[in-house]
């Protein structure tokens, strides 16, 4: 996706080797209408499945506006969104995953409430980033609890370098990148595709 | 909003007499179709400043995708979502707040990075609740730091009872609320408007 690549050549920061900072369009700022073509290039891009998608699937915090986005180009199916923390007022059962968040070495668990996901239900799973794949492989982790199936993977950036790709595409996941990374090294940033 | 109203009926559920859980459309699955809904009748309550509208603040996590559509209405500023934990790619300057979670009985603080919220910046602050106002206080706080001018928060459910909206009236903040509970008991929900 062009303009993407062309924001976050223009915006993007490059810190080390392992981290872009995109927080003055995507995680901290956003750029809605930016986010509106984000939304209707996940559309494009499952065109042959887009029919067929009954949730998208996200985790909080970053990948919920994507995510909502996208549901709007996919015509409304609703959006779920993993919480990272049990919420006092979830007292229902939920199905949980255990993610490893690299960047902050820490573990967490995400969950979704039971009955936001049922079996046979088609899901697409949508996120700002897919860096080791955590996030994503949580979410087929609890997709796979539900009996519910996973579409595929829509992600607005992935750094291919980290593998969380790869991992994914093992494991017969389709996997739709708007912008891949491949290398980041000494402030600049490499675009696979 | 009468919508809004009929649909925190149907699937609103009361808990106690200080919770409303409204997590299968607003806060954990989201009705993206009603937020477009949303989105517009916040424009319509802040006619008279929407041609005024800098930045929209909000607080992360289910705020953003509340924020993220009001945005879409008022002609796309910039949203700025309020972190509630110092990720490690944020090692610039940012303001903070300090706010207290009364469900959760925890202090916690709020921020926003310094780059994205500058002086003379017209804010309009979005979010889901206005319960006790301890996030919309924060973010008036934050505004404060930077020299922003809060033009009113939008919320799209208050629940009067606990004191945040009149909080905030008190300090001469405007604040629109989509709908006002003004008492949950015995598994019922009462409305103010």
């Amino acid at each position: 996706m062009e303009i993407l690549k062309d924001r976050i050549i223009k915006d993007g920061v490059a810190v080390g080797t392992e981290i872009l900072k995109v927080d003055s369009f995507l995680n901290h700022q956003i750029d809605v209408r930016l986010f509106e073509e984000i939304g209707d290039e996940f559309r494009r891009r499952f065109a042959d499945v887009s029919g067929q998608v009954d949730k998208i699937l996200t985790v909080e915090a970053s990948g919920i506006a994507v995510a909502a986005f996208a549901a709007r180009a996919f015509g409304y199916p609703p959006v779920v969104f993993a919480k990272k923390e049990k919420p006092n007022t979830m007292d229902e059962q939920y199905y949980f995953s255990e993610v490893m968040s690299f960047t902050k070495r820490t573990m967490s668990s995400i969950r979704i409430a039971k009955k936001f996901l049922s079996a046979g239900d088609r899901c697409l799973i949508i996120d700002d980033f897919l860096a080791h794949g955590q996030a994503a492989l949580g979410l087929c982790h609890i997709a796979d609890q539900a009996g519910a199936f996973i579409l595929g993977v829509g992600t607005v950036i992935e750094k291919s370098f980290q593998g969380g790709g790869e991992r994914l595409r093992e494991k017969g996941v389709r996997v739709e990148s708007l912008a891949v990374v491949s290398k980041i090294e000494n402030g600049e940033i490499f675009f696979r595709i």
